[in-house]
């Protein structure tokens, strides 16, 4: 129930039906040490590489992630969730879409899709949910000029 | 709208409070080079901890997930989902629940709980959903020996 | 010239020739995860597994590694070494061997041999070197009660 | 004694003052995931970083890696060898050099460096050697073309 629900709606639309939504794209390449025995990607590292999407979308918005951090504030992941497609083999190349789906002062969330390079066919797609802590792993929030220019695109 | 909604039903009940469904636990270590630069583990270990699980799941139901491959039979991730409640630390030792939540001959899901060793304590929850595929990755279905190898600790 | 004869030297001996020294050892088994599309454990989680050995070294000689760190001191990496004899297989358990080889209030040496569970035969066999440093990176001493706890087992 | 040795020797040199060697290099930055609570990439990264060296130094070579396996040849990774100098941190870009050290038609030997962007600061240097086998890890011998094309920067 819960999650044919919840698949169905995440993966019925893709970025570009999305309309009003930016994103920012990024190029990968399946590392070796990244295959398992079956051949392929292993399932944890789409997590790593919505991760550096996720880096490289504050970079284009002009908020590096480092200095997010080097404010004192901390975006830690209190969901994830990937629904895999096709497989990603060894050497192959990707495309990274990272889309800022929500955002308020406490709570931000990112969505996610792979597709091929060539043909833009979906590979996988997912999101992750952050909290807003301090240093100590308090919760607090984004100051106004974080949020702005993270949501930069969407203006 | 639907993730909260998935979430909630997802972290309503422990494991405990599931009454019919039978569980294997096991307990893991957090290494150090799992930890990342906020000083706690990194979110995608808790998916290798899962897989960890599972084959721990299936050698407790005396069919080793190297032999279901050694049969031919792949249980390839489609879709998986964590919710993060408590970080863990390095050389923290916690508990590893694996509850088979459904099981078809084409269609396997794995739901998991990571406990605190003491108190018990919830530190993430989360599932994985799985087809089953050949060594060819065109899907199949389990043979009835498997399905009730997994299934035993439910009769 | 310059490998192949260190590597030669340091294949000579197996842990129970050394006669003198004194070391731990522990249980693990190759994660799935872990594996690439050889179908063997890929090369770097031998690096992962010799620093799972010192943790555990550590823990045996009652100074786990983290309260070292909480004291204010970090071992950090200088050089890391392998040599791979035999492959590692998925759920394989493997002997984990740790040697504190030399120490000096600057810097330690451990070295390792990870042998198969039943017939003790040879895996594979490495080293690493750390230097000490405070937790500003800057190098320093080891105290004596720290240098002793850890030589514990060669008294 | 044997580890300071091959230390010294192996680090006097930088690729530029080894004259008639030619290399490759590629650009490359550290994940999040990739460091760990010291605040730096962990080391098991650094053998990561090599094999991606290597893939694309065979790719620059017109052999990509994965054309060599589909050949049904495997270059087994029989030794690793880092020395680290610098730390790295989250989101650092570095350069990543590969030589051909030499090779035999039954072993091949790479080394790596690890420099700042742009100062070309050494941060890291290392080897491997790598044996070759068949499909069914029986050692084999390179056929002549590839070879020539693994050496074809050095003619």
């Amino acid at each position: 129930m819960r999650k044919s629900r919840s698949s169905e709606n995440f993966s019925n639309k893709t970025a570009l039906d999305k309309g009003g939504i930016d994103f920012i794209e990024l190029e990968e390449i399946v590392r070796y040490s990244e295959t398992d025995q079956m051949g392929v990607a292993h399932n944890k590292n789409y997590f790593e590489w919505f991760e550096i999407g996720r880096t490289e979308y504050c970079r284009q918005k002009n908020i590096p992630y480092k200095d997010i951090e080097a404010q004192g504030f901390y975006l830690v992941v209190v969901e994830a969730f990937c629904k895999y497609k096709k497989p990603l083999r060894y050497d192959q190349k990707f495309i990274i879409r990272v889309f800022l789906q929500s955002i308020t002062p406490k709570k931000v969330e990112f969505t996610y899709e792979l597709v091929t390079k060539e043909e833009k066919r979906m590979i996988a797609s997912g999101y992750t949910i952050h909290i807003v802590t301090n240093s100590k792993a308090k919760t607090c929030s984004l100051p106004p000029h974080i949020i702005n220019s993270l949501k930069g695109a969407q203006t």
